[in-house]
């Protein structure tokens, strides 16, 4: 329990096993949290919420404030890609995103050109963070992994994916550029992230499920590798948690294949799995289930020490294996964190 | 290309492997052939029309005549066990199934010992099948994993099973509870349908998704491990494939747990993992997208040679990671088939 100023989360990514994991909960800000909740009334477009460097920069330092998580994730949305490369992005309140029409593959190409300027208050956000945050603290930036952000561009929506993953096979010259597009704008934006004080970065691919071998290979494992290698091309040396969720009997291809450095796990992780990629030489993170920790109680508790049991042994990030629920009880939060950090 | 009249698909559950794997299709019956669609406006209830044999076995038995696969499946549905135990089932119009009030544990424990009579038509719908049948043609009995069985039960409905595991963790007497009553009742359901004729027995674990590891455990992996032992006890030997969809990373432990003899495998099976199954003596099925099969064309020509180089050399069943979607283009499961008849 040595304080120092070297975020555990670093050490951790670095493959130390310290005294105990670092804990951070995806989706850690935002609406299970009422103070969270109280700033978004004062800037109801979500969007301009995420553009808004002083808004988003309170967002993100209100869970480390509040649960003293080991990490901050810069308050921000996979969509606002899309939004940068030219296509409409709005949120119907209740329901979730919405994307107007998928612009010209031709538009979409140039508007790589716009990516930095137009996100560049997310930039500012890292700056305010970083300026506030605990050294201590490490801090996050983050992209949506590009079949996800993908999906959404072709279905206008969050939906089944079924619709997406249909045009992978009917129409692969169409998705296969928009990947290409998005590993560019993703690289590009990932690094101007970095400059602004990002010290890990994490690739939220949320919709991996489903998808055969070689779609999984061609659209989520082969372009995160493409975007590492963008990354390592412009100079970013900072580690890069691959998130795969859904990625199910293909997670340790994912992990040969995409080169990150730490691999997020699902609520259906396997303890063995686990550890051969830990002996392999990846850290990984998650994956309590979040209908768990809402549930908490006696269930929550055996649990999250059976996680500790199985990966403490090696570099674990303790976390989720998917977001936070909005109606999560915070006491459920501070019991969790409580076990990990006094084990 | 010997034709005997010992089914192809019993020799390959038997661990077999001849000039070419058996090939049938889930959900090969049913409403992507017109002349299924025909017979079911003669008995618009689909509830009546399950337990009504004429039209069950007819169902039955069109696809293997159109198509000639190497199995007849015989036509039910996973409901039908809630319906005997004495909740309500019924089907709205384009929507899916509807289901009644969960009953009292107590009376779903009496109704156990009117499932044989009330299925008793089943039964009747294998004898004519088997009837009909070429001898060359294997025929498979199924029930619903006790699972996914369980949330629809809990639920009253198909849905996102986020409820139902929820009440996993919040309820979990309740929800093992259930799973005891659907362990038994299936048990006696299947073997009833092998004393019909059926000659091999179909898990159909369709929600194995999103389930963390130990209650993947306790929800699926030891339910049908119980199931086996019972059917054994009961003195039926025939071989049982086990299909947890979406099991991903925990379908090698579901193998090692379940003791079924076959390990059906969904759309995102990894190449490897089926080898390694093979190679530990389990028969494999499965894998191609019904996307890809109703998308057809070039790419899914490839996949069907792919999945054939990948798995053929082992005891490998030809099939779908899911069912056959109703708007499959007739062309492309004649396609498939000839494919696989002819390597």
């Amino acid at each position: 329990m040595t304080p120092t100023s070297h975020p555990r989360l670093l050490a951790c990514l670095d493959g130390e096993v310290a005294d105990r994991p670092p804990i951070w909960f995806m989706r850690q800000a935002g609406r299970s949290l009422p103070e969270y909740r109280l700033l978004r009334e004062k800037a109801p477009d979500f969007i301009a919420f995420c553009l808004n460097p002083e808004m988003a920069a309170e967002a993100t330092l209100q869970p480390v404030r509040r649960f003293n998580f080991d990490a901050a994730i810069v308050f921000a949305d996979i969509l606002l890609i899309p939004l940068a490369l030219g296509q409409k992005v709005w949120f119907e309140a209740g329901e979730g995103p919405r994307l107007g029409e998928l612009p010209e593959m031709s538009r979409l190409r140039d508007g790589i050109a716009q990516v930095e300027e137009m996100l560049a208050p997310v930039g500012e956000t890292l700056r305010r963070v970083r300026a506030e945050l605990d050294p201590s603290r490490a801090l996050i930036g983050f992209a949506g992994g590009p079949w996800t952000v993908a999906t959404y561009m072709l279905e206008g929506r969050g939906g089944d994916r079924a619709a997406a993953r249909a045009t992978a096979f009917s129409q692969p010259e169409l998705v296969d550029g928009i990947i290409d597009v998005l590993v560019e704008a993703s690289a590009i934006y990932l690094a101007m992230q970095v400059r602004a004080g990002a010290q890990v970065l994490q690739l939220f691919e949320s919709w991996a499920e489903l998808l055969p071998e070689d779609l999984f290979e061609r659209l989520v494992s082969r372009p995160h590798a493409r975007i590492v290698a963008r990354l390592r091309e412009l100079g970013v040396d900072v580690p890069v948690i691959g998130f795969p969720r859904g990625a199910g009997a293909l997670v340790e291809e994912y992990a040969f294949v995409a080169k990150v450095n730490c691999i997020g796990l699902d609520v259906q992780a396997s303890a063995a799995v686990g550890r051969r990629l830990q002996a392999n030489g990846w850290a990984i993170q998650g994956a309590l289930d979040p209908l768990l920790l809402r549930a908490g109680g006696a269930a929550m508790e055996t649990r999250v020490r059976q996680l500790l049991d199985q990966w403490g042994l090696g570099p674990y990030i303790f976390n989720l294996g998917h977001g936070i629920l909005p109606d999560t009880p915070l006491a459920h939060i501070e019991q969790v964190v409580r076990l990990v950090s006094e084990p």
